[in-house]
């Protein structure tokens, strides 16, 4: 049995979204049910919609920063009772028993972690995202949303804030660090909000001076334009950790060469062209270039926690189910500070 | 006033070697000379007067692997004394006042640390290298080598020991983690035996099975041979440290693939071209690329006692002062195992 729902559907790769609807199961015995209220847009929803990274199978509902409210419980659900404000991000499902999964890094399954949309779930079926007005997920999937997060501000939490948290809390972002964010979107702006809760020292790399205000505003310390050679000159081994939001392929190894030794350049967006590095600026200086993606479920809800504890939310646009193809245009025309949220009140079939 | 002492001397980036002399300063108020008793010779001499790191002034004198013992101190020399068994590594000087000079790490000088040939000294000359009689060093840049460690066998350490303790120590080899150590040749002997002492699980990566009775013989607990497509499927996130000696440039993603989540890949050398990396395996395992350069020179110190305490040195072949040019292109050949070291008694003028 099943229940139809109204969603916002791409239909192909290239024709625009639709109202529409989609199935959800009924809920098992540890499912919870939520009713979605507000949906964030991700860039990694348009890149899977238009099949950058891998085909994908039609018609597809993305979105992966969801906030809701618990309306229906399984019988041997004991972690959410209902009416409780949750959260479900990029991963709906994982085996539980790998060493990453034992480890907390369900995004790291070895038997491959289920994202909320465009993956096989356990019963066969392809995953369906946030741009609906409901989702049935297992609880150990399922994030509690602080009340002390603005409910509309909580849902771009879900990825742009756990994607940027967890590799400044691995590479111990904080007091007597020196932090430098690339690029200043969706991710990099809550880098810099999170590094600066941390107590870092934060410096925003952008390729023009149009943001400065903005970065300031949200804590950064210093800020430079990339467009300018002098900031690669004058910025030489002085970083311990780069955070690079930018999901395009940039010239990396001048980026590495403002490492300072033992530093690392952490990648959170994923290119899809590889990117041609130096070994010798690596050597010089003991760099390390890494990635990093999402984070695991109990330090999703540690990031929600700390966002809570320090004041921190994204700054969001809102938008209505009938805008979404507008909104998706301007993200990539980078035309957003900071990030779209869907009210999902607006979604009726 | 200098000395005049024999050298084997190239005198251009494609003629042979030659014995002839070189200079070597008077020892001043914290510089100490050395009698040089045994050179190794190590890929990165030939790579250096062949010009592929960049232009050379010849004539030149390289080799920075160094065993010797003192044969005069300056006044204020306190460290070291007439008689002393002492070698020298690839550095002989650095700022010392850096924020990497303070931390121990005089290879990352900010200033530029002075190697032991083909750079420019502090009294402006070109730095010459241990294929000589003798050398003069300041007493800071001076190793003391332990009893336990034969005289022969001591001379690689200096650069093919610390090279690869270095990144072990750094990346925290030792039991329960799995150490890759890809290519068996100078370098990555020494990791061989390094890792093992260490504790760790070591695994050899070789082109050919070729070297398995070797790398077994040395430590290595499992052997793979990388022509053999099997190798890359069975052995997937398999490794928390690889240490890559092979310095020509590797299908790097392939590799990465062998790491587990949170591993590292640290080159330690340095191919000449740039290496194509996919940043979405970084990502997939929260993988690091990285490079590791020699070693402080308190750290060689303690990788000179670590090889004492545990019984390693290198595997050599002892050569003479006029069978260098064949040794070179032995080595060129990986027709050695595993280090060349001239006997310097055979080196008159």
């Amino acid at each position: 049995m099943t229940t139809v729902i109204p969603a916002i559907v791409a239909p192909s790769a290239t024709e625009p979204l639709f109202v529409g609807t989609i199935e959800r199961r009924d809920v098992g015995a540890k499912d919870v049910r939520i009713d979605i209220r507000w949906a964030g847009i991700c860039h990694s929803d348009i890149h899977t919609v238009q099949g950058d990274w891998g085909a994908q199978q039609y018609p597809l509902t993305v979105g992966h920063e969801i906030a809701g409210t618990v309306v229906e419980i399984g019988s041997e659900v004991t972690k959410f009772a209902v009416g409780d404000r949750v959260g479900v991000g990029c991963l709906v499902n994982s085996c539980g028993e790998c060493e990453n999964c034992a480890a907390g890094s369900e995004q790291h399954c070895l038997k491959g972690a289920i994202g909320t949309y465009g993956a096989t779930d356990v019963d066969g079926t392809i995953t369906q995202g946030g741009y609906s007005t409901g989702v049935v997920v297992t609880e150990d999937f399922v994030l509690r949303l602080p009340e002390a997060i603005p409910y509309e501000k909580a849902a771009p939490l879900l990825c742009a804030g756990i994607t940027t948290y967890s590799p400044l809390r691995h590479w111990n972002a904080g007091p007597g660090t020196r932090v430098a964010v690339v690029g200043l979107g969706g991710l990099g702006h809550m880098a810099v909000k999170i590094a600066h809760a941390m107590g870092a020292e934060v410096t925003v790399l952008s390729r023009s001076l149009s943001k400065k205000d903005d970065a300031l505003a949200l804590g950064a310390d210093h800020y430079f334009a990339t467009e300018d050679p002098e900031t690669f000159r004058s910025l030489r081994s002085s970083f311990d950790l780069i955070i690079n939001s930018v999901s395009a392929a940039i010239d990396i190894n001048a980026y590495l060469k403002l490492l300072a030794m033992d530093g690392t350049l952490v990648n959170v967006g994923a290119p899809a062209e590889p990117m041609s590095v130096s070994v010798g600026t690596l050597i010089g200086g003991r760099r390390s270039f890494a990635g990093s993606n999402i984070g695991g479920i109990a330090e999703t809800q540690e990031m929600l926690d700390f966002c809570a504890e320090h004041g921190i939310a994204p700054e969001i646009e809102i938008t209505s189910a009938d805008q979404v193809n507008e909104a998706w245009a301007r993200v990539l025309a980078s035309d957003v500070r900071y990030r779209f949220v869907i009210d999902i009140e607006t979604l009726t079939a």
